[in-house]
């Protein structure tokens, strides 16, 4: 591994940085091509599901000159064939001498890219920037190796972790430039979930009002109302985007539910959020954001469910009224969640905090299913 | 005002910054002397009370290049005789023939420097970089201009705003560098105020276990105790530093507390604080840290007295627990108190946010009796 392979590797990764929040069900996936003589010859990234794979547009852009040249991909190359051939064929037919590759493909159907182009002769180096490119494409490897989608809780709240008023006002905490955040988080996301009191009081919209990047689906909004009381005249289930209900498997469910409603086993408190994990990876969602109630974030870190918490804190204080986290199975201070700071950034007046476990990918089970870039 | 003035100033304000926390009751000040050729003859900083001044020292370092040259002091130089000479004089003998501040003096006994400087001749230039020189001084402005302690209100909490666990565990939410931090801002207090919620609970010696600066006073430590049941074992009544204990004017007041006590009239819910800043003030205490409990920092922040906040938090999550705030006089969403973000850095793995008033300096009133450099 040479400082220049660091250094277009670091470049392949900011390429794939690019397809966030379009190529849903796909990973994001970065390509730069060297000719011969290590000049860059093509640069390329998937950018929404459906369309060219990174490889496939930086070999475009590369023509001749990636015969005997290297080729920088963040992602292990495919070797199936689904909405386009396998990555590791045109490579080959390319003519590319070299392949480096940061992040082996995790997903056995289509995993085999590399030992295809060593069979053939190409020189193959793994693992070059490995950490950096798990972390861009942390929302996808998490769908792959733990089969569920990567799950984001988000709040906004007062210094002293308010998120309302003692008397339940709370427009607006945060200013509009935080706000104006969130929608980019909700696009980016491929679904928004909130809890059922949360719609009954504040009757969100839960769509991203900032123009959505190139997606294969809408965002999906979930509402997580174990008693299926969602009123038929919520915003949630207006047309602008689907809607999915999660309601438990005993509930009555009301005809203007009967499309939307999803039946979910009962646990103590309301519904089993991994069954509702499993159904979401079943609809192919990488991403979910959790918006709302202090109640049901409280569930979802309780069950270990939490791999991002995004943070607007204002620079204010309340003293009372709700708290943004509700009981989240925490009794005395040796079973607190411990996370890391892994951003810090100004937003308007308010400041953005993005923290993470402190190791944020889940690298435990892999499924067969989950697609890559087909 | 040339780009000079404004480099020097600046070198100034850095020198006078590195008497913070030694100077009490008198404020932070720094000059830089050059000589008529324009080249830094001299610098100096006022580091303790009754330590020689900025000017003074800056004027020993220059001996006879000061002459026909240039001062550059960030508050007016003095002009009345306390225990050193008046500075002005000591520029006048010096034969410096130009005198640029930044602050002019606040201070009724003190002020003056300037008039009698231009009455002999110097160039004096007011007003340079007025708005940093105020900040250095932040305390000792609000002293004397408002005629009570400059109030820092310093919390520790996780990202959800909560200071102990569901069962009142605590030890530790934050780093031991958070908490190192804490003892550095304890030493360049004149005051560590906590009330006796805390002391019955929590027993802290309210000690700042790190070394402290050259000052006049150490720090004084104060429980606001209305029904003075501070216990005569507690630590907070050890001889490591004096103790005042502020109860209401109609407590009985046990033997053991009988030195330390100091009656002051009762509001609902407590003591008057304004009365306790008032207290405060005529003992010279130009600073004060709130350390402890939620309840009390409610209280100050309710009487408008925090002029800022330190908070430390934590990459962690709670859910439930003891809140780091309590009842601040808001109940709903416009009466939220708010400040801005002065500065946001890492210690540790935690964050320290200061946040601000809006308008950090109150310029509404100035009091005869207080010191400046005296």
């Amino acid at each position: 591994m040479t400082s220049g392979d660091i250094l277009h590797m670091r470049r392949a990764i900011a390429l794939a940085a690019r397809g966030l929040g379009g190529t849903s069900p796909n990973p994001v996936v970065g390509c730069v091509i060297l000719d011969p003589s290590g000049q860059v010859a093509g640069e390329g990234f998937h950018a929404y599901a459906g369309g060219p794979h990174a490889e496939v547009v930086a070999l475009r852009e590369a023509g001749e000159r990636a015969r005997g040249g290297t080729a920088y991909v963040t992602l292990e190359p495919c070797n199936h064939t689904g909405r386009t051939g396998p990555c590791s064929t045109a490579l080959l037919e390319a003519g590319v001498a070299r392949v480096v590759v940061a992040v082996s493909d995790p997903n056995p159907k289509a995993a085999g890219g590399a030992a295809v182009l060593r069979r053939h002769g190409v020189l193959v180096h793994e693992g070059v920037l490995t950490a950096e490119a798990e972390e861009v494409n942390a929302a996808w490897l998490t769908f792959v190796r733990a089969r569920r989608p990567y799950v984001t809780w988000k709040f906004a709240a007062t210094v002293d972790g308010r998120s309302a008023a003692e008397d339940g006002t709370s427009q607006w905490i945060t200013s509009p430039e935080a706000r104006a955040d969130v929608h980019r988080l909700r696009a980016g996301s491929d679904a928004v979930v909130a809890g059922i009191g949360t719609v009954l009081a504040d009757d969100p919209r839960l769509t991203a009002r900032v123009p959505a990047p190139l997606r294969a689906a809408p965002v999906l909004r979930v509402v997580v109302d174990p008693g299926a009381r969602t009123p038929a005249a919520a915003r949630v289930l207006d047309a602008e985007a689907p809607t999915l209900v999660a309601v438990a498997e005993d509930a009555t469910v009301p005809a203007h539910l009967s499309h939307q409603a999803v039946r979910l086993p009962r646990v103590p408190g309301g519904i089993d959020l991994h069954a509702l994990m499993a159904e979401l990876h079943g609809r192919q969602i990488v991403s979910v954001l959790i918006e709302g109630g202090p109640t049901l974030a409280g569930a979802f870190l309780r069950e270990g469910l939490v791999d991002r918490v995004v943070g607007y804190l204002a620079p204010a204080l309340l003293g009372a009224g709700a708290a943004a986290l509700g009981p989240a199975g925490v009794s005395t201070i040796s079973e607190i969640h411990r996370l890391e700071f892994a951003e810090v950034t100004p937003v308007g007046p308010d400041l953005k905090l993005v923290l993470r476990p402190k190791s944020s990918v889940d690298s435990t089970s892999s499924g067969p299913q989950s697609p890559k870039e087909s």
